[in-house]
């Protein structure tokens, strides 16, 4: 959908029209994380500023010790964050649907609609999802159990089978429990459950596979193993579901190596010139957004992800689900702003069950009290 | 593994044992939260307070609000959070580690281990694990992960699939998708994600399956209908990991009708007195606890469990997992209180990635700032 048709949709079809039409959307950035991809959370925050500049963002840190800070825009580069800088900010708490920062003698209350930008552990392992459920704090990501669908690759695989998306074989091993690899050289070894490349390997001899598996345990109990195919085509598609429709992105198809290695993953981080739409057919095209659409389902509402897919033999593979993209693919959308609007306007309601007491008030009525 | 022979086993074993020797053993037991099934969770606290009598106790009572009260010990009755009587008691907030509770000048702070009773919606959706881990505050209770494929029905038969445990075939029905129902008469409708038999209705005649599923669907947006086996025996153990160990409770036959109902069940959370093993040989015995120790794995570590079966033709089906079972299944132990302080002795560290900024360092070196 392009801009001038997605503004009228809007108005067509949200009460919200008016809240958003200004340059004043308020939107909180949270980066950071005790995240093996912390840092790459702080180059996606930064790349957003620069692709939000609509919005009035805010932005909140969490630092490796869940100390959360409230950043001036004007020290949003990287540097702050590595040199201790931002230790001088205003430390932010939680309550109830507020964040507060305490002073000397007051406490300044916020209440900030967040997008969660936090990679990786904290930001996608569910941990973050369920913090904001629990103070009511409306967000953009993914919810708890869609986080642990995505974060952890076996979980992924699961829920594609219950789906009937086909993904590639795979067996896992476990670092306290050598046993026999079954699936023919070459393979590819990943941590059940890091993003981002982090202890990936090609393994192509077999005098490669103990170094193989000690890097992916480094990071993680235990690692999936899968066949690694020579020049396999991948293609990722990103988007989000605004009421009953799902907002896609172009389709890419990311020039790469073998794979993408952490060094050149973390400058993907930030991306920010729109990319080109990978050459296929409209019946192709909509094949994936088919698949994505099942994928996504009501498990992801509130989020946008990009599901990253390979192709082989004309059959579409879901290879994984990022859902928390770096910096939100913003690369891929023709008018990235008004779809994280439009995001916004749709965020999921939870509906929280009012408690009643009716067995307690029946047994106590039984008892005579 | 009875009473001296886990001291024995406890002194051998653990360094921590000093700390627990005592009688002194302090634990907060959180309970309540913004679910259907909050109250059997007071219920659930009452009973435990009459049960770990060598503990020093502190009560957390979490309101519909999600807003915390400390609750004086002497008024452990359903009828202080009834009547609202708690709202005179201590508010808690969370911070680092800490509890906290602010009087006009200072601020007092706990540091409890927590025992999670709050049954359903947010103690076993998630919410409360996430929120502790970001907290760093060690708990008793399944993880985020763990809390997903407990609560969620399906997720749950995914998890079973796995590894290899068998489960009763099922389909899933939509609130919003009225479609066909394939499985045959008789069935059991279940909301997808709710525990204690809320909502749930066994259908017999084609003209009962549209209120069934109205019911189901008053508590979920989906429900899952299972075959329903007249007769079915159904067992129950319970148990959790001790460092490699698992301690299992007896196995259970509990007597029933067709199913416990919300009523029946509700008085089942205050069971105290010690059940009656069920007459099996070793061997089934032992069966039922091999695939007990494989759904409990690495995934269910820092929880007491409790696993309900069902028995068919000899095989065991595993029917649901419990991850808070009402009363933490304390009737299933001859010697609860043990199994709790050894339980205490092993709840998982979790650790966490050290934040490093070396990219930001070298782009920045390369950058020559």
């Amino acid at each position: 959908m392009k801009a001038p048709i997605l503004l009228l949709w809007l108005k067509k079809h949200s009460r919200n029209y008016k809240k958003y039409k200004g340059k004043d959307v308020q939107l909180a950035i949270l980066f950071g994380g005790a995240s093996f991809e912390h840092e790459i959370s702080i180059v996606s925050a930064v790349t957003l500023k620069e692709k939000l500049t609509s919005f009035d963002l805010k932005f909140i840190f969490c630092d490796q010790d869940h100390q959360l800070y409230l950043i001036d825009a004007a020290k949003m580069k990287a540097k702050t964050f590595a040199s201790g800088e931002y230790k001088k900010m205003p430390i932010l708490t939680l309550g109830l649907k507020t964040f507060m920062h305490k002073k000397r003698l007051t406490t300044e209350k916020y209440t900030f609609t967040v997008l969660n930008l936090i990679h990786g552990a904290d930001g996608e392992d569910g941990t973050v999802a369920a913090l904001f459920d629990f103070y009511k704090i409306s967000y953009i990501g993914p919810g708890t159990a869609a986080s642990v669908f995505s974060y952890d690759k076996r979980y992924t695989k699961w829920l594609a089978d219950s789906l009937g998306v086909k993904t590639l074989e795979f067996e896992t091993a476990y670092a306290n429990e050598v046993g026999p690899i079954n699936t023919p050289l070459p393979f590819i070894v990943k941590p059940s459950r890091l993003g981002s490349s982090i202890g990936v390997s090609v393994v192509r001899k077999v005098s490669e596979i103990d170094y193989a598996l000690d890097i992916a345990f480094e990071y993680d109990k235990s690692a999936i193993i899968e066949p690694f195919i020579e020049g396999v085509r991948e293609f990722n598609l990103a988007g989000c579901k605004a009421g009953d429709e799902i907002l896609f992105s172009m389709i890419e198809e990311p020039q790469k190596d073998d794979f993408l290695d952490f060094d050149k993953k973390y400058l993907d981080f930030s991306r920010s010139s729109t990319a080109s739409a990978a050459d296929l057919d409209e019946k192709t095209v909509a094949k994936f957004q088919h698949i994505f659409k099942r994928i996504y389902g009501n498990l992801f509402e509130g989020a946008l992800i990009r599901c990253d897919f390979f192709m082989i033999n004309d059959e579409i593979y879901l290879n994984e689900i990022n859902p928390i993209p770096g910096s939100m693919a913003n690369y891929l959308f023709d008018d990235f702003e008004s779809v994280i609007k439009t995001l916004l306007m749709h965020l999921p309601v939870k509906s929280m069950p009012r408690v009643k007491y009716n067995y307690i008030h029946s047994i106590n009525a039984a008892k005579g009290k």
